[in-house]
């Protein structure tokens, strides 16, 4: 079968080989992966700057979609035939995470997805929204999820609530799309106009430039008839969280989903009224596949489509990748596997 | 001040008097009423078979909006001409009820509504949402309110989830609506097809008649997969609430918000599955001031406007309380004053 | 190996059998049964009014607690020596049930405990606590687990909260205990002054005899200081549930945990102010394998032990259940295995 | 009456002033002070370090308790004889907090308590717990109640978990008294092996001298058998935040509770694992009357007795001040008024 692999760090290093089809154990299924999509973890793991120790050939990527090709002996839930996406976490079915079932992340300590088929167990798979392509389905494992367990499953967003979020990468678009359908509130920050256009067209009930507005939490605020919000979604980390905690109100929830201009977290209780206003910091990183399976319900009742920036072939990897360094996508990159 | 009184049961007892206005204690505000709704609770007021120890003559009515007439020396919150509309239990302002702040409900331990002008303690009123008119804001105190604190706040809805709404009563239809806005899905119970042409219209995403199906928790499963709903909001009691049981799931959340059909409800333990699937039954009855104020957040994002059957003069209230009787209403029963 | 088996329905069925020793599959452990407990449902079990259609010879029992003998192939967790206790939900690992997870129960879908041994999946198992015995073990299954899962996950109880419990069955002093550890009040039901000075001992802050007071819900409230408790296990069903509900105060929990007295409820909206008391009624049966490790740190921090009301030999096993016909016993009949 | 009064910042402006008692008004209360207790904010505010504006001559301390001596006209909850303690914010009466219930602070807002006499709003008192004198009752206000706050409703705290306390300032007791009632584990770091014998009498099942590992989250895990624990109460802010971090599991809950060591908390996403351990940073600010009057029968039901460091007459307050700014004390500093 084919597969990309990464041969050392950097796109010139992602070649496209013919390997073995992986082996099925009695419990495992054979995807035959139609569809993959990118995310900004994916462009460090790339480019070597999270995790220097990767063992090449590395087959990369963690969001993939396809279609059950094999069932091990022992399978129960799925046939062939069957539409499946994966679930990054691959043990973490339900409930809240443990050591155990934390221990396990596609693409990390088993090999990535973009390649013709891999080999899954039963449990690590969630269906596919009836409503949704594979190319769709293939950008929703990390960024939706993420989006979903936080808005959803930590903050308990309801309806009237007014939600920040952040941009226009894969989680802030996932969380301002998720936010509506639960009849919510949400300002949308960005860094242009044509930007701005593309959010309001999405939802966004008001857009504010960062880029005009220094301290655009002023501005959050004046949107929300001079109250904070109750929940942001900061992606940013060291660049946005001092304005995230000055964007929320008493009791406000503060997710932190991401980190594209540093980990550091800079905070003060007085300044940014964590104590006195009851902040809530909450990290967040995808979820379990019962979480998952119930984004997944809400995607098909409320006919959610996930924003695709621009679709690629297998043989167009490193173009993607490009694609994901540029910072230009509106949503999420996607390759597609013959 | 014209005001419509009850000076024994029945509706020939309803009359339109001249009475005094009230006198305005530094904490009240006096707020002139411009519409108000009916409830179920209303017709068994007027026909004593609920409280037999009514003391005559009586304004009757709970729900009422209307625009600030004058301020109480110490009031801080409003002033003339804003829009405001009833807290039903004027003393619930926020958090969960106790007996102080369970004890007083409008047009019980004080008069009703159904009056030219009413003097209100200052917490107990709340800003009508800027998308409603009076006669629309009128029927939100018990009906909205009830099904929002049941749905989002007791059971905790989240987009995707599906809810079982029975008939075209105040509360079924808010919690239809509310529903909908929070992204969920709907199935609603209805007696006949034309109202079930309407449920879809407010957005009900399948119709059971049950009429034509007698055991109709099995058509509920059958246009949910196969499965239970996670939610039924049960309106009549007696009637229904052994099939509102079987409608869910696995932790499944059976409101009790209603009882038109009789107070007594019959469980079985082993027959509706209560200990092994962990089905939680709640008594629900309207909220706080603050999940007034949340539902009317959500009111105004989402636009959502409460269906209004029949709007009656206040020199009609008899044909209002008659229109009540019939049950032949699909949504609430407005009167309005000069 | 040694088992006891039910050949027919009634206590005079019960033999005991040389039968094969289990086999083992990749994924199972085999356990050394040293200790085994009885519950209600043991007995009607037994005595064929729960399930008519057993199949015998039956090897009855589900609380059980012993010995990791071997493990097979695939097995991580466990290895022989292990102290181990059955959970008796088999495949609820976490989380809240759901269809697939609550479809095997120990004694049901696979083969009772009373043998000595038995073969388990790696994951139905759970370590038993440092500070118990096997035959302290071996009571904690189903008594503990739903009180534990009743108490604290769904009724959320807090420190200085009232619980109400009925009488000396297994779940009530379980939830007596956990509720003392947890720092809340207790008060406690039961039939005789004898097993009052019982309850006394283990911690209740007061006992109501309920032959002396048959409106006992009053004496539960004056002890209570006028207000009606947080929570009530009720374990009778038809007998207690109205006063039960007429227990509690505003918000009050009412966990449905037994049916020895019959599984119909009989709620009344209005006499048990259901409705404008917002009551839960929450259907109560066990909990996950998270949920009984829960427990087990519970029980180690504040070094809690079961309360055994007798202990009988393998060859007794008919005696220990006349002992729980006779509903003499105060806390739980355990069985020795050699 | 006589009232300590600070004329400018510094110990030695604390005078006793003779004033005029306060008018009342109809819905207050007239208070007999008989007890208060020191927090670190009152030091900060007396040598000017927290706020520079404070207006001379000004009654410090905000924690008090004494006798209602008279009530005005409108009062229903008091009468003269009740024993009561101050509600810190005074407007939070339930629920959580908004602008509205957050703005009014005793001592800030409000002159200070300590003097003989104080006016207050009827909703702004609490009950003594019956177990308690004046002397402890004054300690509670804000370090019990934010303890409390924080590790029962916020973190919501069940028993068998593990707390991770900080030193032996007011709100770290009160954590571990709370958290051993609650039936957790409790591990404190201290400074000293004196100290340590302290914590371990008031119930710490570990101890961890912070002098001696100056990794000391290594210890805390080391010694909750390896993994985190599930709630660490910090307090000191810059100096302690990165091991509270560290000191948790996944899932784990940091409240920020006090900043003796600076108020700029610096995380890092990826060394303290905030996201892939789901971390939750929670700031913590007492809570409301409902929550302090929950506390209180927690008090009473398990017998809580608060622990005083030293108790000063009215006048050695500024021995009392003395005493705080040094930093030796254990448990709280109460003054006691004639």
């Amino acid at each position: 079968m084919k597969a990309v692999q990464l041969t050392a760090f950097g796109t010139e290093h992602l070649v496209i080989s013919d390997i073995p089809m992986p082996s099925l154990k009695a419990n495992e299924v054979l995807v035959n992966i139609k569809a993959v999509s990118l995310n900004y973890l994916d462009w460090i793991v790339l480019n070597g700057t999270f995790n220097k120790k990767l063992v090449f050939p590395y087959i990369p990527a963690s969001d993939g979609a396809g279609v059950v090709a094999a069932v091990g002996a022992d399978v129960t839930r799925w046939k062939p035939g069957d539409r499946v996406v994966m679930q990054y976490v691959q043990n973490w079915t339900k409930g809240k995470v443990d050591p155990d079932s934390n221990a396990v992340r596609v693409g990390w300590q088993t090999p990535g997805v973009l390649s013709e088929y891999t080999a899954v167990p039963e449990h690590g798979l969630v269906k596919v929204p009836v409503n949704l392509s594979f190319e769709e389905a293939a950008t929703l494992p990390i960024a939706a999820v993420t989006a979903w367990h936080g808005l959803i499953e930590q903050a308990g967003l309801r309806p009237g609530q007014t939600v920040l979020t952040q941009g226009t990468g894969g989680v802030s678009l996932f969380a301002l799309q998720i936010a509506k359908a639960a009849g919510a509130k949400v300002i949308a920050t960005t860094s242009s106009e044509e930007k701005a256009v593309r959010l309001k067209a999405l939802g966004a009930d008001a857009v504010v430039n960062y880029r005009l507005h220094r301290e655009w939490h002023e501005q959050v605020r004046a949107l929300n008839g001079g109250e904070g919000v109750d929940i942001t979604m900061d992606v940013a980390g060291a660049a946005t969280i001092g304005q995230s905690l000055l964007s929320v109100k008493e009791n406000g929830f503060v997710g932190t989903a991401g980190f594209i201009a540093g980990p550091e977290l800079l905070l003060d209780i007085h300044q940014h009224r964590i104590n006195l206003n009851f902040i809530r910091i909450q990290g967040l990183a995808v979820g379990s596949a019962e979480s998952f399976a119930a984004l997944n319900r809400a995607i098909e009742v409320n006919d959610i489509h996930p924003v695709i920036d621009s679709v690629f072939a297998m043989e167009q990897a490193r173009e993607a990748y490009l694609r994901l360094e540029s910072g230009q996508h509106t949503g999420k990159i996607v390759i597609t596997l013959p």
